[in-house]
């Protein structure tokens, strides 16, 4: 047996996987990244990338932290699935059972939210902080609710990306992008649909566009909304439509103009720069939250 | 010691109090309940009807199930007050502190809507299903979501009365009547809601007025949002408003149209009649919560 035992991470995207291998405590010792193609291709890369570590009983586990939809119930014939995607050539694929087959190590499995919901509260801004609530505003919209550190599901994954906001035609026309819902959160709020609205990608917007000021009431509508409904005691907000970090300053002010002294707690009230915040893990949320899934699995086995 | 135990529970209203003493297996022996006057006057008249369990140690325990804002945290110095209530007499009554002091035993204590929750999961509508949801609609608005039959907490009790719905001033001119919110769910859809924006008692509108539909929908864009960030198994709505049965149909149909076969569970498709239901302990899914509480701080303190 090696001094250091290792553990792996996927984050499986519908655009691309990163893979990556730590050791315990968390020292990334390697990485790489590939775009998605076939499931049969891409998963053979994900393989090729282990196969290294697995020869000396150095890694002991995986976690794969996947795009959706997923199904996550573990009593499900289709737990550890990719389920009814749109994505060619991924639906119902058995992403878990394949893995766990072709590198013969226990294999830990979630929505990619969930799991930098899990990245970030193990390791980054909402660091052991109960419960928690992670959103990303990039492609789409998704939120992973964290309670002693574990994903909260139910009847199925949370699909919080999809809440009605209020939406007034008079301020914005657009009628929203989302196939199912037209004007929910994500298809108001989203950055596809952000280029549906204005005819051109949100990364051509100035700063300074008077558009940025609507996203953020959307934004804070929703925040104010989960508030009520899950009672987080942080709230870290990650994805691509964030990189513009003068956005937390106007959704703090929003959530703040929305909850309306309601509720006094004081992270709430002067304490808000520290209640909704930026994901400190970057990138990484997602497969160092498979990493610590994959930690979390080789435990619980080992006991 | 006798052959059975007894357990008691107070619903705490603001307007009334109902007090009930009950064996395990639960069966009522006897109840009673009075108006709330001062917390002094009240609380005595509590202690006068459990007095006669007293003597011989057959009440082993007792649950309140109070009125809010609660402070349910059992950390917090004011663990068991009602904190913040503008109802005369009562902002910062120690309510458990009081009636743990005169029986003498132990005392659970939760909010109201929470309690009625666990009441419905014990031994009503939503029987054994986790997680569970229950809401209501009266002269408040509020939920309660219980996790393996507990009531989940975090920052605060949940508050979910107050989440924003869509409101289209062109149907609804109504501007909302919560103080705090204006025109979020309570200050649209609760009983004092349609009392002011119809000038009349919510109970004198016949049920063919045309007003119901746009009650049914708030409620249902409000259950598709907890649908979409909570995920419950089941849903029990209860309060005086849920007394005009049909709106169950039109609430059903809606969600359906709102949630438009994003998510594929059968509950929500062909069973939805299952998944949205009225409470089946009526007037007592509050009292015997408190009841359930209380026989599970019995079981909990003789381990």
């Amino acid at each position: 047996m090696l001094d250091t035992e290792l553990y792996g991470g996927v984050e499986a995207g519908g655009t691309k996987f990163i893979c990556a291998v730590a050791s315990n405590p968390p020292n990334l010792i390697n990485e790489t990244h590939f775009g998605t193609t076939t499931p049969y291709q891409t998963l053979e890369k994900v393989c090729e990338f282990f196969s290294p570590y697995l020869k000396d009983g150095g890694l002991k586990s995986i976690g794969i932290a996947s795009f959706g939809p997923v199904d996550v119930d573990v009593d499900s014939p289709t737990y550890g699935y990719i389920t009814t995607t749109p994505k060619p050539h991924w639906e119902n694929t058995d992403i878990l059972g394949t893995l766990k087959k072709k590198l013969g190590i226990p294999v830990a499995f979630h929505h990619d939210v969930s799991a930098s919901a899990v990245g970030e509260y193990k390791w980054g801004a909402s660091r052991g902080t109960d419960p928690s609530l992670y959103i990303t505003i990039g492609t789409g919209i998704g939120g992973g609710y964290l309670i002693n550190g574990k994903p909260h599901t139910g009847l199925s994954v949370l699909e919080m990306g999809h809440v009605s906001v209020p939406h007034d035609l008079n301020i914005d026309s657009f009628s929203g992008n989302c196939p199912y819902h037209k004007d929910c959160f994500e298809g108001l709020a989203s950055g596809p649909a952000i280029e549906n609205r204005l005819g051109r990608p949100a990364e051509t917007l100035v700063d300074s566009d008077s558009f940025w000021k609507i996203e953020a009431e959307y934004i804070a509508h929703a925040l104010a909304n989960y508030i009520f409904t899950l009672s987080p005691r942080i709230i870290v907000i990650g994805g691509g439509v964030m990189q513009r970090t003068f956005l937390y300053t106007e959704i703090r002010e929003k959530v703040q103009e929305f909850l309306n002294n309601y509720l006094k707690f004081d992270v709430l009230l002067e304490g808000i720069d520290q209640y909704i915040v930026p994901p400190s893990l970057g990138k990484y949320s997602g497969v160092l939250g498979a990493i610590s899934m994959a930690m979390d699995l080789h435990k619980t086995i080992s006991l």
